[in-house]
């Protein structure tokens, strides 16, 4: 449909993987793609904020393969999966979704994955970019457990916004209107074998279906495709915008390894009450009895529409540089360019005066209160 | 000095680092970025032929920091580092290094990085693109070692080509002319730590500077550039041409976690003697006993000048599909296309043929002997 995106400008030989959706991608007109668990990720197919209202305002379908999955099977899959991560998974259910942190020794984040219980001894985690599969080996192997840790073939597309019910529904009927948030169920569609989730990056109304048959990519994309044709649906990347209006944080970018829950506002992700000891335990039990030293807040920066941060911008305040905006966007519904910052926790409070330093020059900021956009007071759409 | 290379093609947030080059290279017009590492890494800055020519005959430098390290510390270092690897580590003495093989307890090959040994327990690894940071906390965490173990602030640059040494030398004097392959020192120049190392991934004469002060990445480069001038350097990505004419395979293509040394040709990295424990001692000591399933063999391939392969081709034996090229290139020295497939033992003796399944249609191809280009008996280089 368009001309293809050259691939040498981001890849040399057959190091990078290319997902199962690579080429519907490239016949859709990707312009952009990155590099995400080793896999090219296709990042934008228009201008970022034209496909920021097409999301708003209806259905848009992505290339999320790059969520690689860990399968955990095995006699001990359970009591491995339940020492990585702070929430207690004895509370979920076969056939239920988790969002969770995978802590270190030191509380330190390494990855916020979707858990999924696919059976009493099996789970899946759905990952940002880091090797986490070679984190449960290590682990799994100085601990002696009996589990087996693999990558399976299995690759999710994400379904996102207002008009994803209708679509996905039209592809695997009832069941998807009565698919509570973080649920799923497995299925085929014309024998090609997928697991539905009602999950997602946006805030808005979302689903995934992780395919899982490789070699059939191409016609799960073409059927989507063609079920979201009444709904206007339209291949893009994520959206920034959106997921920063709606405070959902990006791994490697707002929170790293260098990182705990209590200092990026994940604390809803550590169940304190847990029975069974965890990896990182008492580093977070100290860190919150003494309280994080920063903290990542909200930011409303100040000036005409920003084009995104690349890098990590620093912030001033009255002169000295305390710390840095990890993602700053213009919001095109709120007019406003908003962000996050990490701060030393004595900087964290709303109403806090910043300077931010960008490629660009100085400009001020504000701590605001999160989320940008309140999912229970949701602005007009226009 | 060229219009900068568009990020966004590449890039969305500040999820992905930039090394301490970035700047510089941006300047002197690099044409392309791929990631490794979390971290963008320049492919080239001109046609890859170009600068295969300029690596083979003057000097070429490389920015390299994607080579993330992880620095190993604490009493249990050389424990640790020891149990990584299959190399027998007491015999790598300080200031000497090694180029290893980490290995899963599978025997998988989690990483195939260059380690010295700054210490009697002082360890970095400079590393291929897999997060082994995570695999060695999760070991050391299941193994309740004391040690210390992170990502220390040093970036490497490569200076490769038959005038790498006179640079060198002008940059850091007679020591370099006495340093022996993968042997290193530590120095400073106008103050800025590095440390300098006899290795390289071409197989012609090159040296590697870790620059330990990311601040002062663009004043190292320009010094590097300087000193390069009378001999005609120029910035380039790696060479694949280059690597692959000397039998260097590059982890995630030619071998990744699903591979062992006995497949893919590194069975030199196995002391065989080695008195200490290490993780995949046992599954590699079955694996030799039975002989590898699979082998990673040299093939010549028919036909005019490839364009290097994206992805991996399917590879005929007689008909049905038996394996993969993992790497293929034209060798514009030896004037063929020349590369590596993986096959099942029983297809790798020298002289089998093969068809190739190109985009572009099939080749013939046979099995060679690997080097492409013999170090003892290099060909001239006209």
């Amino acid at each position: 449909m368009t001309t293809p995106f050259d691939m040498s400008l981001v890849q040399r030989g057959a190091r990078l993987r290319r997902t199962p959706f690579f080429d519907a991608t490239q016949r859709y007109g990707a312009k952009g793609y990155t590099v995400y668990n080793h896999m090219l990720f296709p990042v934008r197919f228009g201008d970022f904020e034209e496909e920021y209202w097409h999301l708003i305002h209806h259905v848009t379908l992505w290339d999320v393969a790059v969520e690689r999955q860990v399968e955990i099977t095995g006699p001990d899959a359970l009591k491995l999966a339940n020492m990585l991560t702070p929430r207690d998974l004895s509370r979920c259910a076969v056939g239920q979704g988790k969002y969770v942190v995978i802590t270190a020794e030191d509380g330190g984040i390494v990855n916020d994955p979707v858990l999924l219980r696919l059976g009493a001894d099996h789970f899946w985690l759905a990952l940002a970019d880091s090797d986490v599969l070679l984190w449960a080996r290590g682990v799994a192997l100085g601990k002696g457990l009996k589990v087996r840790l693999c990558e399976p073939d299995v690759s999710p597309l994400q379904v996102q916004g207002p008009k994803a019910r209708p679509v996905v529904e039209a592809l695997f009927g009832d069941r998807v209107s009565a698919l509570r948030y973080y649920h799923f169920f497995e299925t085929t569609l014309d024998g090609i074998p997928v697991l539905v989730t009602r999950t997602g990056w946006t805030g808005e109304v979302g689903y995934e279906i992780y395919l899982r048959d490789g070699s059939r990519g191409d016609e799960l994309w073409e059927r989507v495709m063609a079920a979201g044709e009444p709904h206007n649906i339209r291949p893009t990347g994520p959206s920034d915008i959106r997921r920063i209006e709606a405070g959902i944080l990006n791994w490697g970018a707002d929170m790293t390894l260098e990182n705990n829950v209590y200092e990026v506002g994940l604390e809803r992700l550590v169940d304190d009450d847990k029975k069974d000891d965890y990896i990182g335990r008492d580093a977070l039990r100290r860190i919150r009895a003494a309280g994080p030293r920063r903290k990542l807040v909200g930011v409303e920066i100040g000036g005409e529409p920003l084009e995104m941060n690349a890098t990590k911008w620093p912030v001033r305040k009255e002169g000295p540089l305390v710390g840095q905006i990890t993602s700053a966007v213009y919001s095109p519904r709120l007019t406003k360019n908003i962000g996050y910052a990490m701060l030393p926790a004595e900087s964290a409070p709303a109403g806090t005066r910043l300077t931010v330093v960008t490629p660009d020059g100085d400009r001020e900021a504000t701590v605001v209160p999160m989320p940008f956009i309140d999912p229970e007071k949701e602005i007009p759409k226009t």
